[in-house]
């Protein structure tokens, strides 16, 4: 069997002990293992951050370009890729070029950043304002690139785009990484990694790789270093709560649960280009990579007495899907990526329904297609409707990491509307489809202390708009509360994350020449 | 005797329960008492957040305009508030006017800044960035107000500042807040709310007060609040660790212990305006205050062959500090604030002398002047010497919080310098000295990213310099690690921390009037 090895000290390493077995998700097969025990998580840490003064004695343009090396090489590899992710992800070829190719297309963007950023190393920050009444004295604020690692604990469900995201940002900074990815659908960060080794694309040292449980690593960060985590809010809360990163203040960057909510406009009617365009996308970031995304849509509020329309349209629709092996290309939907997934998801459902009734789909009850599949973690589309929901209900406070919504009325208002999406409290995008501007604007400034993104969906965009479940590598991703209060990308705001401002003072030629 | 109450709910309260005593640590007499035991924090809070709407309500312009009202309040007390500050803080008039004149100040810089933002609510995050192909999909970024109340834990040593620093901050972006100060020095703090609930300077419910602890009000934060700590690294771990904390990724500010260094460059002469700046900014720094304050100098820097040149003329003007009663006009350098303060200075001067020796003073010898000093907690300001420094020596890890600083030796390259100041590992302020601009250079961008502003001191600058331990509203106040990882002021950049970005994406002219 395929061992997948840990990539730490410059070095390949296999761990000692019990190996942890990936599966391929549509069949139940094993397809690799791995360990990361008996590793030296202390040394692998102290390396990575004995590479950061090579990588930034590079200028933003040659980290950008390193990026850009990073990127083709990975889009070189593109099929290769995808087969792993249909393999070990039980993605459909849709779900893993959305995986793959915003992999390559975040560290892209990346790469045109550094291009832009330039010859320098410093990032000015604001202008230089004068101190007191001298005409002499100034002050400016500059960021500087931190001198520690950065370590990465990833989600499962995106082994590619979540290790080159955060990858991207971390290393235009300056900071070297440290890469976990979660291990159940490890093999595309793995190969990804192995790609970019062998192709020599990274500084030396820049990136290292664990394949299994990062064990003690955590316990050796300090002040300098940081952690940015995608996952669950309790293991976000755990992370948060660890005895290093208290005790040295180590920032940590959360992204976490998440109930997104589409909402439609009282204005829009039946068989319009932004109906459609409502649908589609409801539809899309239900389903797409089997609803396991964090910013899928969990939660569809329309206007009363619209209710029934929207799930007979949203029902056609997703009894369209087909669920099944998605190496067969008529798969629409893939399995879930892992057993455990399987069970939560099944118990999430069984959780939504104390306050709200399933009108479509059964969490016991698929029949998926292709060889094999009677051993896979398949579950069906599943759409639930709550007739009076309550700001405590689980449909407001309980994320089912699976292709599941819940239908909600509510009477019209953008106020109401806004109530029910904060009753989420915190949310990493919400999104709302109306041609009503009062409305909408009403709605986006009531949301949106409780967001990092919000999107609007107007007749004027229907040909063109980017689906909300999309992050994009110029915006911000992360949000406040229930979502882990985290933010990421956003352009060169996500540098922020990985450099200290530091406010310089003195005399304003030289402060000027020491941040030129 | 006179007993502080509580401002909570909008109605001035007093706890049960056992009281805690305030005195005049000039003479060890009682001077209040007061308690928060059985106050109901939960519903404080409550109330706290419920003022939020109507704060919002306001416009930038009108919400600064509020705090000049604020401002001129408190200046417009400015002799009584000196005088407490004497009595109750063992202030110098000129430490009190520091501290009270700081709070006025940083409010009217604030104000200025309301006013600067103009009309509108929201305050935009730079140009809107064209999405996708079309010519119409945009993203614009912008910080709206959080929803939630501000919590401020504040230390001893700045019971006008610290409360008005960051309730400045806080108020203009929106979110009403709870300040609780310490509370051995809080009679500053208390009458600093009373003028401004007599005069009805703040908006209804915008800022509540706790005379005494905050017993259960931490856990009740959620995610729309945020909470704000000034003082030892130990309690900023606990407050950062705390369950709500941690449930609901309430945001933390932490301003923690910072071993804050002094550099002198190779290249400055004994007897040079640029000497006698850094003379002075050094004792300074060590004394104002009696040393209690968070940007204090604690380490001293100098090139080797200078150390006894240094030594002698800061022992000069150590001796010239008249160590008394604040009272007496002729008192240059009052008590600690505590005999709590007087133990650890005590304790922490032994931990230094393991690996430095004293040179000035003694921390169990001191002869104060003025009345009833016999029962202060009086200290003399105290010089060491390390001569052969490590890293892990206490001189590096360990910050006394007093008038004591300790003068180490290096072998004149910014290199060696910028090591010596990173062994802190993290601080809040560093400052360096020298007209060698390729020095000063190499020593900034080397300490820059374990600071969180570094000053530089010249001979142009000499006639206006700022001493480094003077916090600006204009530049930002915080460190990295041992300084907890805080950041406020900075102008407009300290307003993120009470606000959250959020990306609104859709039609270029819908985004733009939604964030006018």
């Amino acid at each position: 069997m395929n061992t997948m090895e840990s990539y730490l000290e410059g070095k390949w390493r296999i761990g000692t002990g019990k190996r942890t077995t990936l599966v391929n998700p549509s069949t139940g097969e094993a397809v690799a293992e791995a360990s990361s025990e008996g590793l030296d998580m202390k040394a692998a840490l102290e390396f990575a951050r004995a590479a950061g003064p090579g990588l930034r004695a590079k200028s933003w343009k040659e980290r950008g370009e390193m990026l850009r090396v990073m990127s083709r090489a990975i889009h070189a590899h593109r099929d290769e890729l995808i087969g792993l992710a249909i393999m070990n992800g039980g993605n459909t070829r849709s779900d893993a070029k959305f995986d793959v190719d915003g992999a390559s297309g975040t560290l892209a963007a990346y790469a045109d950043l550094g291009v832009e950023l330039g010859d320098a190393r410093v990032l000015p920050d604001g202008e230089a304002v004068q101190l007191g009444r001298g005409a002499r004295l100034f002050g400016a604020h500059a960021w500087v690139s931190r001198q520690g690692a950065a370590v990465h604990v990833n989600a499962f469900n995106f082994p590619a785009w979540g290790l080159a995201e955060k990858a991207a940002v971390a290393l235009l900074a300056g900071v070297p990484v440290v890469t976990k990815p979660a291990i159940s659908t490890a093999l595309v960060s793995h190969r990804i990694v192995k790609i970019l080794v062998d192709e020599g694309a990274c500084a030396p040292g820049a990136l290292s790789f664990i394949a299994g449980s990062t064990h003690d690593l955590l316990d050796h960060l300090d002040g300098q270093d940081v952690l940015a985590f995608t996952g669950s809010s309790d293991t976000g809360a755990l992370l948060r709560g660890g005895k290093s990163v208290l005790a040295h203040s180590v920032r940590v960057n959360v992204e976490a649960d998440s109930l997104n909510a589409a909402v439609l406009g009282p204005d829009v009617e039946d068989g319009s280009d932004l109906f459609h365009l409502f649908i589609g996308d409801v539809v899309r970031d239900m389903t797409q990579k089997t609803g396991q995304k964090c910013t899928a849509i969990r939660r569809v509020y329309v206007p009363r007495g619209k209710e029934e329309l929207v799930e007979e349209r949203l029902s056609e629709r997703l009894a369209a899907i087909k669920v099944g092996n998605p190496s067969l290309d008529e798969v629409t939907m893939g399995p879930l990526a892992t057993e455990q997934q399987l069970k939560d998801v099944r118990r999430g459902v069984a959780r939504l329904e104390t306050c709200a009734r399933r009108v479509f789909g059964d969490p016991n009850v698929v029949s998926p297609i292709g060889e094999g599949t009677s051993r896979g973690f398949f579950i069906s589309p599943i759409l639930l409707v709550s007739d009076s929901p309550e700001p405590t209900d689980a449909v407001h406070t309980h994320e089912v990491f699976g292709p599941v919504a819940t239908l909600i009325s509510y009477d019209g208002s953008a106020d109401a509307a806004a109530a029910l999406v904060r009753a989420g409290w915190g949310g990493l995008v919400s999104s709302v489809y109306s041609d009503d501007k009062a409305f909408v604007k009403s709605f986006v400034l009531a949301v949106a202390p409780f967001h990092g993104r919000v999107t609007i969906g107007s007749s004027k965009m229907a040909g063109q708009a980017i689906p909300p479940g999309t992050v994009l590598p110029q915006l911000v991703h992360g949000g406040p509360g229930r979502a882990g209060g985290g933010e990421e990308l956003g352009g060169r705001r996500g540098l922020a994350f990985y450099m200290q401002r530091v406010a310089i003072q003195g005399d304003r030629a030289l402060v000027e020449s020491i941040l030129a």
